[in-house]
């Protein structure tokens, strides 16, 4: 794939119905990008792939490094990930007080972008960071709204790492996660997760690029075949906002 | 781009907005697949892609062969089209009433494909044919459901021709056009249009294959970044149904 191009397995739908047991074997994914998020077989945890390494951040606060140049087995899959052949068009400096303040001042380097992707890094000291790991599924099937409420959550303060993530349109809600979806790790690759919320200390370096183009690969499996996926946008708001 | 694989400019609720300035060069569309639909600048006729071949179906009856093959200038582009290099994994024959009892016979020959597109084409003896042709935006960013208002329909019977068209997920409605969309051309290429209805003069020639892999391709323009896209899911059945 070119830079800036999006491949993204599988849709948010999917997840929200639960469809964990199978997925993208580890080694396409990183064939495909090396900047990303996603998630594990049976929601275990948050994925995050930075610099090409990936990263699995689970709910008991163990992160684990991923040997994706491994054959795998089937259970060394990802039931939904996003990711790209990043290369930044903008790296430029700012300071935001909490998540939304960061959307705010991403919306004001991409002006005309709100239907079209944006997929976004950020490097430096976090004055915070909160986030949430799923414990990933007790059964087949158990949707994504179950494994919210049983979801772990940390602050991390004073931390230095990056953020990963993309910005997706409303229109493509369902699709993937409407509206900036980013996780996070430590420099020392300690700690992270799905970030709720976060504030830069001063300011941080950003980086980002619009993606135009969109590669998506729907399961071919059964359980996939069989679901019924409809648009649950109040349930995607809070299971990924 | 590999057999059966989906190539798609833009989005259904792109065209629904009005957005037929600009698009894809005719050559680029015809680079990605030779089965497909489509339409053209704003929306004057309807675009059909059979053997690699394009076709403009205007409301006046008249149909142009497209030179895909020149340079083109601004004016020679698709604001919505979706094509794939077709291969079929099932070529059969089968008998059908009218577009539902088609869609129902579909169904049956692919019973695991609800959340995958699938290609089609059906080549033979039609009994009866009922198409529309839309008539083109009378001004900049008229919308699909004013145009659908002074669409014309052609009710073509015992003619022998072609239905190309995909079968789309539910979920993915708005993006792509929800459930069945086929265009159909003669065998003179001298008629055609936007199915509304087909009957077939008994068992006749159906190939089809499902698609997993789609390419979408987001348009990069002003009109694009600034409209404000949303579902209308109904009115994407009036007009697309």
């Amino acid at each position: 794939m070119a830079y800036n191009e999006l491949y993204q397995y599988s849709v948010v739908s999917a997840l929200m119905e639960g469809l964990g047991e199978t997925g993208l074997p580890y080694k396409d994914l990183v064939a495909h990008g090396d900047h990303g998020l996603g998630t594990f077989r049976r929601m275990a945890g948050e994925m995050i792939c930075i610099d090409g390494e990936v990263y699995q951040m689970k709910s008991d606060g163990s992160i684990i490094a991923i040997d994706s140049s491994a054959a795998g087995t089937g259970t060394d899959v990802a039931p939904f990930a996003m990711v790209t052949r990043f290369r930044p068009s903008i790296t430029t400096n700012f300071a935001f007080e909490d998540k939304q303040g960061f959307s705010d001042a991403l919306s004001r380097l991409f002006p005309k972008s709100k239907n079209r992707y944006i997929a976004f890094r950020v490097d430096g000291l976090f004055q915070s960071v909160a986030v949430r790991t799923a414990d990933g599924q007790r059964f087949r099937h158990e949707k994504l709204r179950e494994l919210h409420r049983r979801q772990t959550t940390y602050e991390f303060t004073n931390v230095r790492g990056s953020l990963v993530g993309f910005r997706s349109p409303e229109f493509l809600q369902g699709v993937s996660v409407a509206g900036d979806h980013l996780h996070f790790i430590s420099e020392e690759r300690d700690r992270g997760g799905h970030v709720l919320d976060c504030k830069s200390a001063g300011e941080i370096r950003v980086s980002a690029s619009i993606l135009s183009t969109v590669h998506l690969e729907l399961p071919g499996d059964d359980d996939y075949n069989e679901a019924e996926l409809k648009l649950d946008s109040d349930g995607i708001r809070v299971v990924e906002g």
